[in-house]
């Protein structure tokens, strides 16, 4: 009897998407075993047909028509991995129009038009997979769908953004400033040419968004999510960590206690925390829950291969309801949309923490009791100061470690002290995360 | 309309059953969103039916009968936490046999009669679900039927076992002796009584076995995994551990290359490894694929709360399965037993390792040379030898660090060095695991 096959079609034959190919080849028989039928790989869009990705497969497959794989009814599921918002929130929205399973890695699209196409999932009973979204081969969306289903979390947060966190642990354990190891990771092909999504927190904050969704159950906008990037860290602040007993991480954090505190940042953790160590391109995400307590994911956040492991799943998954005849037996988010929650992120007016400041000043008597006063009008009142060295008329960093003080007055306070003469760089502040738990 | 109810019947009202009622009341209403149908408890099977459990039900539901239970065809699902072989085994086959699904955190039942459960589910076609069986509250099970079901993996280890992980850790951390430590821990309700299975290497054995089904594809058997407990780690060998760099931690490993590895055992781990830092009753478990490369799950393995968050997770799985009549859609261990591979074991004459040794000798000239002699006899060669302070006739340890030696010719040689007049005590010896990847 021929093993009955389950139509894949694939937009986007880059990286991913080739890893994608590569390990249904490699992984036929063990899907096979699993499922009981075979993934077959239909149809192939890209524009670019010409390039050799090294993977063998029938040239027929090949198509520069997206739209005719997606109106081609003998292909059930479609993998939508060309990134960005348009066309493929196009071609998304189409494949669910025309009855199709979708299996994407495109958080941008979903952080940003998650609610059009989870509704649209949802109306026509199709299955969405997006495990390959947040985490790379983390099955976190699984994990939190899924896995942490029973519990009440509270908090997600973590390191899920491998450029970063690859630039920022280079950096501490390796020395550099931003700038050259930035440049580096590009040649070795470890940061895009253009990095902003990555170093400047906004690919973090497209994944907090999901994470926020799935963990907590609530419906938050991207643009409400105070974020930074990394670019501003320099490894005069990463060896005071270091002195301090702590290191430096890009952050994205939500926690609910009274009211939703969602945010990306670049912050000081505790060096015996478990996230202290996750280093170079690994992600990490943890998961606080009322019943369970702390957990935590590691792995791969990025690359060709491991991103792939979770594209497949997807479709293993998504393949086994159509076998069962039971598409769509979980929504995407693991709980309808009319149940979630929409909810207000505290602005950054309400947002307090421990901060590490760091000023760089021309030495001369008086330059820190100005900083002092200036904090203090903003009520921000200090833990301990240290001014390494003595030498009137140099530039000498000043370091302030901050009680909890509230983000916007802060903000205040920066603007006034860096106007000072005696201040001669931009000053830094980094918050202090002795409270993540774990 | 009235919601849907899905009728659940609960034998063993001990901890986890106890933790199981209180997280069905609590998340009631997060349940029904999620699924769209209630989870009822419809029955409660125990041999003690008077002990207040701190937790209100209606005590109508209680019964020492747990045939009855079995045999109620209103009840679509039974939970076994009794623990034990018999009759928590007579009572899930039943179970099977009268069509329910069955939910499960009995691991030493799994990893001694799995087989024969795990056959019988298959042929009944229904579903049984055990995640709260390793790893408490981690999902690990799902993780590697699901999240990891697209990749070839080639190794899983970790720290599964929560108890002597507590034992080592606080060793490690604030001293004391194994016998000490063990004692306060059993004050303090995180070891049992009788703590032979956790501190002798059993659970985690029974756990490993799991492990390995699940995630290499592989079927063993629980007698040919060589197996040692935490009794003999001393605070001697935890301070030198520290001195050269390591933890000690109580590993299961498993892995596959030439021939599958698989054993339980006290093992040095570097202090830089992400291992080394899983502390107290934390369990953690490393999966290495070889599309994924290595990747990490964290979280309490045990608790009544913890552990309940697994059991209700499995109930709301195959609860959604009822709902979309898609019965055993995954086989329990994610494929079909048909394709699981019966796997020889290395036994320990083929294991490999460096090993930290550690005698207490009487110091006197020669004995040094006498040990490298029968080390040397047994093809065991030296990487260094450490040999503090100098006080002749006074008993002082000798540590030997070996280059890669073989497991049986290392007992052997042991035994020998063991019978020396000038031994004191018995002879430590502790593999270093260098070589676990991230």
């Amino acid at each position: 009897m021929a093993t009955r096959a389950i139509r894949v079609g694939l937009i986007g034959f880059g990286t991913i998407g080739t890893g994608v190919i590569k390990l249904l080849q490699r992984q036929q028989r063990q899907i096979v075993q699993k499922l009981g039928a075979r993934l077959e790989m239909a149809r192939i869009a890209d524009i670019d047909l010409k390039t050799d990705r090294g993977v063998k497969i029938d040239r027929r497959l090949l198509t520069n028509d997206a739209q005719a794989l997606l109106d081609d009814p003998s292909i059930d599921i479609v993998i939508e991995l060309m990134g960005g918002y348009e066309p493929a929130r196009r071609f998304v929205l189409a494949a669910i129009a025309n009855g199709k399973d979708v299996v994407t890695a495109n958080k941008a699209l979903l952080a940003v038009h998650g609610r059009e196409i989870f509704t649209a999932a949802e109306r026509a009973g199709v299955d969405l997979g997006f495990e390959a979204s947040v985490g790379g081969g983390i099955p976190i969306i699984r994990v939190l769908r899924d896995g942490l289903a029973a519990d009440h979390n509270r908090a997600v947060y973590g390191i899920v953004n491998g450029t970063s966190n690859y630039i920022l642990s280079t950096m501490t354990n390796q020395g550099g400033e931003f700038g050259e190891v930035l440049r580096a990771a590009q040649q070795q092909g470890l940061a895009e040419a253009n990095p902003t999504y990555d170093v400047d927190g906004i690919d973090a904050a497209h994944k907090l968004t999901l994470l926020i969704q799935l963990a907590l159950g609530a419906r938050v906008r991207l643009q409400d999510i105070p974020t930074a990037g990394i670019r501003d860290v320099s490894q005069l602040d990463i060896n005071y960590a270091k002195d301090f007993g702590y290191v430096i991480k890009l952050l994205a954090v939500a926690k609910e206690d009274d009211g939703l505190e969602a945010w990306v940042q670049p912050a000081m953790v505790p060096r015996a925390h478990l996230l202290a160590d996750v280093n170079g391109a690994l992600n990490a995400i943890a998961v606080r829950g009322e019943a369970l307590g702390a957990s935590m994911y590691l792995g791969l956040g990025a690359g060709m291969m491991p991103t792939a492991t979770a594209v497949v799943a997807d479709l293993m998954e998504i393949a086994r309801n159509r076998l069962h005849g039971s598409r769509a037996r979980v929504a995407p988010l693991g709980y309808p949309l009319a149940s979630q929650r929409p909810t207000r992120i505290k602005p950054l007016t309400e947002l307090t923490s421990e901060f590490y400041l760091r000023f760089l000043v021309q030495d001369r008597p008086g330059v820190l009791a100005r900083i002092a006063g200036i904090l203090g009008e903003q009520h921000i009142s200090i833990a301990s100061v240290i001014q390494k060295g003595r030498e009137i008329g140099a530039t000498v960093p000043i370091v302030i470690r901050t009680h909890e003080a509230q983000a916007d007055r802060l903000q205040r306070a920066l603007r006034g002290i860096g106007r000072l003469a005696a201040v001669r760089a931009k000053p830094a502040a980094i918050r202090i995360e002795d409270s993540l738990g774990q």
